[in-house]
């Protein structure tokens, strides 16, 4: 047996879940900027603690898009905030063999409420950045401190956007100007010319109705039926073509299942393509 | 003042730093082997738990390739496999103000040794899978549990590789097929057909030669300056002509520093375009 042995030297590209979740930035200048305007589109709570703040972000605050902007030098206690009941409750948990729901509740109010889902620094002083690398790692918290790779849980990259497709670029800290181009030059110009975002708004949809109202069910069968079909559905049309259906043509490819359709039940072919 | 307000709804994409940091993989099918895939290219240390193994999983288990198969269910202790001195000690470190580099080091031993930076499940047993994750956030570690988008701290989505360029695709849960196809039918090809790999390489070799031998120094001007004749050289060029130079070229182009030179300095338009 011949396996393919995966490419090392690597990161590990991650779409992380932030909705909801305290975030801290450490800083108020240009990086922590950029640093925000990624956190918001992820929907974060984000504090900010920094003496001097961009006029941006104050723009930022003013909209109400921050959770908290203070004004003044980082201390140590910051990492620690938002910790109350819930989040000393933690520790003790640690023995628990079964949670019930009471104990659940109160996990996710520490983690929702509570605690820095990340820590974030984009601060000049070497030594602070440092000190506050370790706290964090100390506290079992995730963090990034600008500039210094070896002082990170993970890095960030250029990031295109359009609806719910997100996608980032990285290159391993190579040439991250590299990233900015190939995102300006060639991913914006890709995904503007395939209109990606209402190919996935409709994929989004047909899922959504053949799990809720064509073929509902959560037991493994049904599930696994559903995902075949969806599968061989998606890859029956390019990419083009499912950002220029609309619910006519959806309702029809649903009508089928559970056999799968063939292209031509729903795209007719213009006359002068014969 | 008007400013272009993020749109919300979306993941915050990161490239997460694994290399030689142990990762728990609970469950040994095809969903875990594809984790597998991805947390190899990023170096980690991956221990798998699964009563039975994927025949791919195994051949990479003779290749050296994982760091322990257990071929048993899931322990709640797993969680805390690798936990030993220097982890017992972090919770002493929550009260010092300042670390000296003895403390650093054990905190580094605690994160690089004993903990797992992330917990992965992807197993059919939905209790266990709900459990786990709730001991690992009592437990302060980030976890995904595969199927389950609300008990994850991150997603995964569709990614392309060319040497050190990485892209990752996300649809926030809409239509990962859709991904998929958005990676085969049109990330790869375009990946291909502009030798990103090399155009990364020689911007890498750029930055590593100017801030090693052309103008070395880490003062912010020294800093400063290099970046901005980095920026403006790297957009100097299209990403297919970076992936044509040779190290003649690259030498010519840094010799200019801290000069930037234009483009016919370095490129010599053929004769049968004019």
């Amino acid at each position: 047996m011949s396996i393919e042995i995966p490419e090392p030297n690597g990161s590990l590209m991650l779409a992380w879940q932030v909705r909801n979740r305290h975030v801290l930035l450490v800083g108020g200048g240009a990086v922590a900027l950029s640093r925000i305007e990624l956190l918001l589109q992820a929907d974060a709570k984000v504090t900010v603690v920094a003496p001097k703040i961009d006029p941006t972000i104050e723009q930022y605050e003013k909209l109400g898009l921050l959770y908290k902007v203070h004004r003044r030098k980082f201390l140590k206690d910051d990492l620690k905030m938002y910790e109350g009941e819930a989040s000393r409750k933690l520790d003790q948990f640690s023995g628990v063999d079964h949670f019930g729901p009471e104990e659940m509740e109160q996990i996710e109010q520490a983690v929702k409420q509570e605690q820095f889902a990340l820590v974030l620094t984009a601060i000049d002083d070497k030594n602070l950045s440092k000190q506050i690398y370790y706290w964090c790692k100390a506290g079992r918290m995730q963090v990034n401190i600008a500039d210094k790779p070896k002082q990170c849980d993970f890095y960030f990259g250029s990031v295109v956007r359009q609806g719910s497709i997100q996608i980032m670029i990285s290159s391993n800290g190579k040439s991250p100007r590299l990233c900015h181009k190939l995102k300006h030059d060639k991913l914006e110009p890709l995904l503007a010319s395939l209109d990606a975002k209402t190919a996935v708004d409709n994929l989004g949809k047909m899922r959504g109705e053949l799990r809720h109202r064509v073929a509902p069910g959560e037991d493994t069968p049904t599930i696994k039926e559903r995902m075949a079909w969806n599968t061989q559905v998606t890859d029956l049309f390019t990419i083009e073509e499912w950002g220029q259906f609309d619910d006519t043509a959806l309702n029809r490819l649903l009508s089928f299942y559970p056999k799968v359709p063939q292209r031509q039940d729903i795209i007719v072919v213009p006359l002068e393509n014969f």
